[in-house]
């Protein structure tokens, strides 16, 4: 009775799942206090100072509205790749991008291609634009290449989503193996190339920016959010040929941009030591995250992002509980959503207080549990 | 060539429009510095200060996502307003928030009713959507109550959209008057009630929360940008049903506001006193464009709004002389879309120094005008 009575069917239909629940609502529906926030991916090693002093700085002027063209930054952007800020176009963070991309491609009914298990983010907006998910399962806790160009082909899909580095299993494919992929899919499939964790992976892993630019059916995004720490401030972008980042001017949302958020991701682009120590940091935390979980006989991942999956070696059920006996411990972890990369805990790099409650809790947490299942 | 072919058959139509074009733009294409921001409906008296110190202090944890629920933010605005969190939910300026409005019920060809000349980014999200605008003239400067009604009625329309205050006019009408206009519409039609300028309209101006709180045919908006002066922040909120508030979740964008963001509403909410000294000035501000256009033989509209629509008394190619002669100035003011409203400029708030620079410079450009004509 008291909803709108004439929304679409497909709005009627949707269900009211989330892509993810935030730790604030943890904290709330548990009656608990997060201590250690490395759950998110989110980067505990923040922005740059410089960063931070534009967002200072811009603070007084947010009674601006920032540039709908965001000018400055796609210049910035364009410098810094190698590009023209026609190959650019700027959102608040891919996820936003994600939801243009589906909606410029998508009808009720049209097949998508994602990885099973692979970001929630990009299936919780195919949905709600009525895609039709085909997902393929991981292989070997990789992105499994040659399935995803086999379900595009048989459902000819308009759309496939890659994410290299991977989420939430921290792998990797090279460069080589990216760009064979591109270039073996039809040219009716658009690639969207997730590379939010582009900065983290090692050498050899991101294709070059020349190897992919001419090609009309590829969008690469990328984000300030992970190895820039700056996911709260919610700037992203995307990569393509003009036409295709054009195309986004037709439906974004022009004035959707923060004022201060854009300073602080120029200020960030600028400050390229800040990134490389960070870069550094980022390496001995997923060391640091490797070593504690081995020291609890857990297995974990190779990891090209700023967060490492560790097998438990046991099930869904498994790493649930130790999810939420870490949370009991003041500790936000996730875990993957489908078997069987959900026998995993997925643990995000944080400053060396953070890993110390991690390996704090760990190990009284796994105890508790073995206890309770004898 | 270089475009994706497969594109779904709305989003290749779509031309190449933007809403508005950015002060920075015309900056950049006419080498032109802008001196007095006085154009996009900004409040240059800026946000409170306490906003502005929330906005420091929460720059350092802008590497965390913020809560996906809003749920502090609901709960302050719920308190404010006297309902529940479960009726509003809160985006990216109201901007955002009408792109999910229209989604949730425009399918292509459905008619949606707004009024000529009316808030172009709702058309901008319509057209979007491949909905069919029905536009009612205002009448007398007004939004023409009778004739939307007629015109939802006649098509059918299941959306239709009407802000009071009104924007680019300024005009208002009285709560009673919105209340019965509401009232009337077919439960079949969803009203979208922009109130962006809630806060600087007159009493009796804006219908209680109470007396359309219940209806499942009505969705409010508001927003930061214009009374509190943080456009450049984007934030804005829907008041509705709760179930209508809760159809939001099914398609937002969970993790899109941005953390400095939601600190900066919170402080702002909470300063009353700020908020009362902002309006007394917006008030004055108000007075003194009146004045200025008076003392040019120009007639100023009645204004429930943080701007004056200013009648020229001539048509839309002079009010098109008169605002890029403003700009070479560096006075960015704007003007309304089509005729008759063209016959106006539109003149935003701003500090005494804006309102001086707007002074000294609408004379001089109203003389070249003048000599260029004969």
């Amino acid at each position: 009775m008291s909803s709108f009575s004439r929304f679409t069917p497909l709005i009627q239909s949707l269900p009211a799942t989330v892509p993810f629940i935030g730790p604030e609502a943890i904290e709330r529906s548990r009656g608990l206090t997060v201590k250690a926030r490395i759950g998110a991916n989110e980067n505990g090693f923040g922005p740059s100072p410089k960063a931070i002093a534009a967002m200072e700085q811009a603070a007084r002027a947010t009674w601006q509205y920032a540039d709908p063209e965001n000018y400055d930054l796609r210049v910035a952007l364009a410098a810094h790749l190698g590009i023209t800020p026609h190959q650019i176009n700027v959102g608040g963070g891919i996820d936003e991008l994600l939801g243009l991309i589906v909606r410029m491609v998508v009808l009720p009914g049209t097949p998508v291609v994602t990885s099973l298990g692979g970001y929630p983010t990009f299936n919780f907006q195919v949905a709600g634009f009525g895609g039709r998910l085909v997902t393929v399962p991981y292989k070997n806790d990789q992105e499994d290449l040659e399935g995803l160009l086999e379900a595009v082909k048989r459902e000819n899909a308009p759309l496939v989503y890659l994410a290299n580095p991977d989420n939430p299993m921290g792998s990797w494919h090279s460069a080589e193996e990216i760009v064979a992929f591109t270039k073996a899919l039809p040219e009716t499939t658009l690639l969207v190339l997730d590379e939010a964790y582009g900065e983290t992976a090692p050498a050899g892993a991101i294709p070059s920016i020349e190897s992919l630019i001419d090609l009309p059916n590829v969008i690469r995004t990328r984000t300030f959010s992970k190895a820039y720490g700056m996911a709260g401030s919610r700037v992203g972008y995307v990569i393509s040929t003009p036409e295709n980042a054009s195309s986004f001017d037709k439906i974004r949302n022009h004035f959707g941009m923060n004022r201060i958020a854009v300073s602080a991701a120029l200020a960030a682009l600028d400050d390229k030591a800040y990134l490389e120590e960070t870069l550094s940091r980022i390496k001995a935390a997923r060391e640091r995250i490797a070593d504690i979980a081995r020291a609890n006989q857990l297995s974990p991942l190779r990891s090209a992002t700023n967060f490492v999956a560790i097998d438990t070696g046991r099930d869904g059920a498994y790493s649930r509980a130790i999810v939420d006996g870490l949370m009991e411990e003041g500790v936000f972890i996730r875990m993957p959503g489908v078997a069987p990369l959900n026998r995993c805990i997925r643990v995000s790099v944080g400053p060396e207080a953070d890993m110390m409650l991690f390996e704090e809790a760990l190990p009284r947490v796994l105890k508790r549990l073995d206890q309770g299942s004898r």
